[in-house]
């Protein structure tokens, strides 16, 4: 008998959010059936809602940073129990037999990975459903789980934002001695100074915007970098091996390619749009530099992120709101005002419609 | 005393190249002067030539390509001697002790490399001159040695063509079990598949014109891509490792970051200019790929170079000219008219004004 769930749904691309129900499968003999506690809110979340990159379909339940409790298992998980904390990203399948689901990356499984919300699922063909909500059922193969060392809500945000800084510092092999630099001071920025300087890095904050050093430095940044001082900037040609480049609109990547050492790597990790105004190729050929991009994590290296979160006592800094103020929380994200994500208190929605 | 020296020059931007008499510097210690036998034609010539990147001063005597045999050495000069043949590409000099010249990448140098044509040496101030002439001084620690097993006048374009696909297709592991793919079919291009086959990747040639199987074949690629053939492209996605991307002017990347696999690499070696239209972010972020550049290599992976070709047998496919054709030669190099290099018998020079 399928679940009946309560959550908040867009109906179209220009209503704002409201209540919903609506149902979620039988669990499956692999699926964990979660009450989500906290669930952050993610740019991709206001994309997704009003259908900027045109694949909508309505409803659609946003959140993909979930935090939540087993409240049920289906009879081959052995690996959760009931009471366990728990989390979910983005993911919640794939096809399982991909050289990138092999290796671990099912973010990039090559017959399309399901998402948790905006996806179809790739079994009974329904719909998925985000973390906007009191319950989710997942395979307990995309299910993570989350030392209670950790503030949970805080927590919330390592699923998405954490994640998808974590996962290219760790590909690009960031430890002591990396001197790596940060654009952008946001949501994922923020996570990208504190993973930097956990990892042992020496760390740079690229910002447009004066007066962040204080902020920046209590994040991890050892350096802050005016990027619009062509000065500074001069200061720092050929300084970094790894620019996390967080900004989620198009930019002018020509600046941080200078900043870039002979063999350097610029990856983006916000952007999908047209890389505007064009890169000089003259900027990679001579430096041996690289544009690279990075999606998210697989969930290995998710589970891996969270355990070294509970060890360094890392979690993002939050803003907790009510579901019923999302709409007004999702103006601020788009006038970057939110220090740094805002999480949900799902608890909320039981207090009222 | 100085040398004087008969070659070929630029006097403008506009004017055809003609005969002009020079001098060189009389020989420090550690120089070895070479009696030029051949060089080679590269696209770059004719860029310096017209001034096409707004940095010529004129005269200027091109050639970088430049294979000849030693005919007096200084006194310090000891891995030298009289009659041994050798070679000089793009780089004449380096500081010498900065972080890429300490790591055998002397075209990356971080305080300019000295060019061999249209540079200052950084010792006397003098204005440096290429191998479109009869002789050339060049410190030893620039100078190759080239195997008499060659084929000398077809061994020329390896001192740049050559080596400019060589370096990235080692830097970047190519090897057994790679997928490589050459985009371009030129002086570069025929190298890279070459390479590419002997180093054991499976290859591919994308082209945009019909019909040049059997050559691409005859040079190495194992398969050939129309890449104006949507179907062609489609059927390669996702596919290759590396892509080695020869072409000198802006082009659409996109087509081909779809064709590279998780991790893999588009590495532009032909291009400084602009890349437009613009890569769309979400190419590379979705598969975590690259956009790379490469430029020419180092001195000691130059002779790496040339002792794998000694060894493999392999020599870029060239066509002979006289000095005196060399303004004919660049017309039919501006129309690809060439199979693959055009190389000056320098013996020409004396032959005529
Ligand atoms: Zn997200
Ligand atoms: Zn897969
Ligand atoms: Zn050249
Ligand atoms: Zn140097």
């Amino acid at each position: 008998m399928p679940l009946s769930i309560h959550g908040y749904a867009a109906h179209s691309a220009t209503a704002p959010l409201g209540a919903h129900q609506f149902e979620r499968r039988d669990p499956r003999p692999d699926d964990v059936v979660i009450d989500i506690l906290y669930c952050g809110v993610c740019h991709t979340d206001i994309h997704q809602a009003r259908n900027e990159w045109g694949r909508s379909v309505y409803p659609i339940v946003p959140g993909h940073e979930i935090v939540g409790r087993v409240s049920a298992v289906g009879r081959e998980v052995s690996k959760f129990k009931v009471g366990d904390t728990v989390g979910v990203g983005c993911l919640v399948d794939s096809c399982q037999h991909c050289a990138s689901c092999n290796a671990g990356l099912e973010q990039y499984c090559e017959e399309g990975a399901t998402w948790t919300y905006n996806s179809v699922d790739r079994h009974d063909g329904l719909r998925t459903f985000g973390g906007y909500s009191e319950r989710i059922v997942v395979s307990d193969k995309f299910v993570v789980s989350i030392s209670d060392r950790l503030d949970l809500k805080a927590a919330a945000p390592l699923l998405c934002a954490g994640i998808t800084t974590w996962s290219p510092l760790r590909h690009w092999n960031i430890g002591k001695g990396s001197k790596v630099a940060v654009v952008g001071l946001g949501g994922l920025g923020h996570m990208g100074l504190k993973f930097a300087k956990a990892m042992g890095a020496d760390v740079t904050l690229f910002t447009r915007t004066p007066g962040k050093e204080a902020e920046a430095r209590r994040l991890g940044a050892d350096h802050v970098v005016l990027s619009t001082d062509p000065k500074q900037m001069a200061a720092v040609a050929r300084r970094f091996d790894f620019i996390l480049d967080t900004v989620p609109s198009p930019h002018d990547l020509n600046p941080y390619l200078n900043t870039l050492s002979l063999n350097g790597v610029h990856c983006l990790v916000g952007l999908l749009e047209p890389i505007e105004p064009p890169v000089q190729a003259g900027m990679v050929v001579l430096g041996r530099r690289s544009i690279a991009g990075s999606a998210i994590g697989g969930i290995a290296e998710t589970q891996e992120m969270l355990d070294f979160c509970a060890e360094h006592g890392i979690v993002s800094d939050i803003e907790v709101i009510d579901m019923q103020e999302i709409n007004e929380a999702y103006e601020r994200v788009l006038k970057s005002d939110v220090r740094y994500r805002f999480v949900i208190d799902i608890a909320s929605l039981k207090r009222a419609g």
